[in-house]
């Protein structure tokens, strides 16, 4: 990855001194993963996905019917929905349900779960039905959205071999398997899978999400701080990718004996 | 326990035969109990409580701010929030932040909380500030709102004696460990700490709430099916504050290392 | 009722001198009751309820349809909506629709009147219908909920009558009558049926619900200032009973000519 | 009354044969109007009015401080807000706090109840204070809103007399009386103060607001089946102005011991 | 229109000195009007409406169903939803969406544009359809109401026009044009089409809507300032009427080449 | 541009042969633009773009005062707010006001435009206000939020400039200009500023916000149909900085004359 550098020095951008990130980690080094599945007795399918000291819950159910602009389709439709406990971040987060409606960044955010998983799944062989995907952050240290695609795969794939068991679908639907990490420029330096710390003084983030075969479903960079340059988002894309090689490894290892 | 049935029988009703419950306890057992205290790395005070499959997450956090009704008093508020994860039941529950309001359930129960946490502490010790007590609940088979309670008790203790390290008081405002459970009349028999299928064909379903001292904070009986005699009510009493006796002892191991 | 002084005095309690009550009641006297059946033209069933300064118009009306959860089970279900005009108390309330939500308080007021009521109905007799009881309080001066309860089982009654003239139910559901009744320890003395100034400086504030036979439907005992004894709360329990019977009569009066 | 009939049939309208009304009442002849006075104990003003069998609590309260648009002016406000009891119709209307929004015509109603009264008082005269005028139905039968207005103006009246006793305002700052009626035409027939059947059916119907010296503060007609002709409005004013000659006279009734 | 003077003269009311109109316009005269037939190419029918500064976008659009008070009596429905964009009006105007409700002001507009319009038309020969009119103020400079219905019929046009050409309704169902203007007393002059600086300091403020036949829809005047005379009505509603005629002949231009 | 096709025959993905676009454009062709600046009387700056048949009014406004967030940092704040009109779009969308709620393709876009111009200015320099951008859809064919970004640039250096003439703002505080373009893949083939037709079928459609040195403001890309590869990524992006540089002489051609 050092050649982020290299590539910014011959364009005459001066970056600061490599700085040590605030874990010690290398800067190609995502945090511990563990993928818990099963979690939750009373879904279809669970996990807890925890990297580092981000907590997700992502839990699969469906329902029999459709919304709207899918009915009659004969296709089904894969949703997702976000929420954070108040206990998550330090202050305290206010309660999205006590505060009578869900925030621009939640809708933002479970779109984009809804719109990965979709990405995965051939949905005319659910039938006429909704699958739920809810990613619950029970702690937060930065790449919650990422740490819930990468999840809520897991909790997906579950689910549907139950369904698949139970003569619910014929086949499973999956088409590839999905995973997401984020990226970013930190202190000049290219980082992958961004703690709190990191995120909230990056110049740039990036989020990336990718299939078990390396193809891009969704990619969101920003520059927090300045602009960035196309050999910048090159170099973000390969670090991400490198991250999310080793997500679907321990994504394939939780959901092994399925 | 076998007195309610004497006192039933001396009535003149007549009550079936005992049956196994369906975790096989007998009927004036708790589920196993668990709490693990500092659960939340970014509350002030935390646990994870579960009660056989009913798992609750409570967080203490305070804020430099009280309510209007408290406003120049110089005394401090404790209020209390309590959600469910969506995936916590099954069939999957309605998120209350996407339907735009909070349910009638959950402003009983949140507005039990607060009361039965207000009556544990001496609020004029706490300053002009509010303490949040989040009640979020990861897995629900019944006893949700008890199960909260006996949780949050630990969670403030932690936070209350982490703010007087701080200095933020002066000493501890705590005047009584505060713990609760369910017990109720299932199948004509009196049961203690009673699940989800036993709470769904209850005939009595009871909440008490006491002090470490035994004295009562407050009792909610209702009669889901039929309504029930003074000696059922004295009884369903005596075999709650058995259970909550071992609850506080559960408690005060939690807390013996703060 | 002098009996509870006795009790504390045997476990050391020290009780203050007996004080007058605000209106010079009796520690053991409710209000002067008034039910005035049928007041509203437009409503199935209904009547106004004065307990003292305490004024409910109680109302009930049924429409053809049911919520999800009884639907197909050929059952009826019963409901309870509470409010109260903003002019109602001093200083005045805000208007719930303008604010636009139902607070916590009505929400556990309007459950809690709702339970009452299905407890003393055959449900299954109802068909699929709503039977809605709107209890709306034109004067609050203490005990609004528990004059609801007595009052709506009036509405209730007079709407049931006039469902079955009409044919539109077979036979009279009602199982027993019900009502209810607040009681509480002030300074130090057990007193029923508390009016406002009462129950904001109430030590215990206990609201019983129980039918015309004397069994419980509801008992919910809060510890408003300090923790209370078990023999405290059966001497609360059996100043409620004298005074439910009391509202029964005044209930057998209203309806009598039905 | 008889010269509209004349007007049209010279404009070439035919107009049916004269029927009663449905409750026996000339054309020109309000219905029995009664204003009972300090009717809310914990209000600074009230009545019930009740105009046949329209009934509605109007009370009057104040508040230390005013919107936004007053500030720093000197000068209160008056504002109203109008609301109907579910069980003041058939069918029962939908209760707001419950749909969790006011709607469009409650929103309509409350603003002309504003406008009306606020034409009644000098503003400057109250200091930075909002008066709260509370008009919530009690029944309906057609005309809630000009019986609004004007019980809301002895409410008012009987709130700033107190309000001056006490000091809080060196003078009385009503500059005159003010009262509303409806009129309309129905079946072709002009008709004062329309109960709720006429209303239903009219081909105009038009609400007046007049002060005591006969000036119009508002008009509002609208041509609910027909559009109308000038000399129809006139006539429609003419007779609007007779029965606010009467609304006076009963409002003086009402006040004059104050 | 100079006999408002002289019948008030004759009452004794002093009127001040004639002053010159903001944009110098005579008293009598309407602003600049231009109508843009077909301006939303996604709409059934559509203009854009400009009186002077003040600018709206009409459009007209069916959906195949009606509200629940409509349905199963074969008749259609209209309705309309007025908005302003926050950039309307200086200072910038909060968002309607954002705040999360309709606000009072525009309830009220919206039932009053629907009721306009719904006279204007035999409601019966829709079809169970539903016309959405929607009015949305690029820029408001007063009167926005009255362009709104005034250009909405210029839409409604258009789209029944449309409906008819595609087999959707039989015959075109307008019974009469239908426009709206104000007028009102600004510096005791009698004003018509008053911009914001005239409406923001008039005593009297009334809008009128007729139809092309000079027959009154609706009238709403109201005393801001003081209250007014019968005279006074008189002169203005003549007033609107010779604003309206002239109304009338650009709407007929706007639509004559459907 | 077809080096596209090229990179993908390599990598043996088949792309069917190229098709005509709906409006006849080549590939790299930008629809007309056009940009009307000043648009808005009552705004600070504002202008409508057209970028063919999609129509968006942006303004730019302040208020003396910024979020929690924000304050006592002595920086100002930039913010926007994104809305359709209901008849922008066909068929008619409902309006969002009336719904209650901002939906979350709203939320999403208003937040890419806040963030897109937060990178365009030294918010430092704007004192505690808060600058509002709000971009209002008066018609949609595809590509709104790039236009509103395009459009919302121009609004904003009008607004700075006006400011700075005012004294209110010592400097310009823009540190570069900023445009928007989507691009895609449709059918197989690379294209630039999706019309909406192309947009509801495009496998790919990515969203990139770029300075007017050519660096990456954000880039947001979606596999709609099929995942994509990093070649394709690279080639769209090459194709959106060509269409942005025209745009960012479209907006100096706007602004030359402030």
């Amino acid at each position: 990855m050092a050649s982020i550098e290299e590539i910014l020095k011959n364009k005459g951008v001066v970056t600061p001194k490599v700085s040590k990130r605030p874990d010690g980690r290398a800067p190609d080094e995502l945090r511990e993963v563990r993928i818990t599945r099963g979690y939750c007795k009373h879904a279809l399918g669970s996990c807890l996905i925890e990297m580092g000291d981000t907590k997700v819950i992502c839990a699969a159910n469906f329902e029999d019917r459709v919304p709207p602009h899918v009915k009659n389709t004969g296709s089904g439709w894969i949703t997702a929905e976000y929420g954070m406990l108040p206990s998550s971040t330090a202050p305290r987060g206010a309660r999205e349900a006590s505060r009578g409606k869900v925030g621009g960044r939640t809708h933002e955010i479970q779109r984009l779960i809804g719109r990965a998983l979709r990405a995965a799944v051939d949905q005319r062989e659910l039938g006429e039905r909704t699958l739920w995907l809810d990613c619950d952050v029970l702690q937060a240290d930065g790449g919650t959205r990422t740490a819930s695609i990468t999840g809520a795969y897991v909790a997906l794939e579950e689910g549907l071999r139950r369904m698949q068991r139970q003569g619910l679908i014929a086949r499973n639907p999956i088409l590839d398997q999905v995973a997401a990490i984020s990226v970013g420029i930190v202190d000049g330096e290219l980082v992958l899978d961004l703690c709190y710390d990191e995120d909230s003084k990056a110049d740039v983030d990036m989020n990336v999400v990718m299939t078990g075969r390396g193809r891009i479903i969704e990619i969101q960079g920003t520059a927090e701080g300045a602009p960035f340059e196309r050999e910048q988002l090159l170099a973000m894309l390969d670090l991400a990718q490198s991250g999310i090689a080793q997500l679907i490894e321990k994504q394939t290892q939780a959901i092994k004996h399925l």
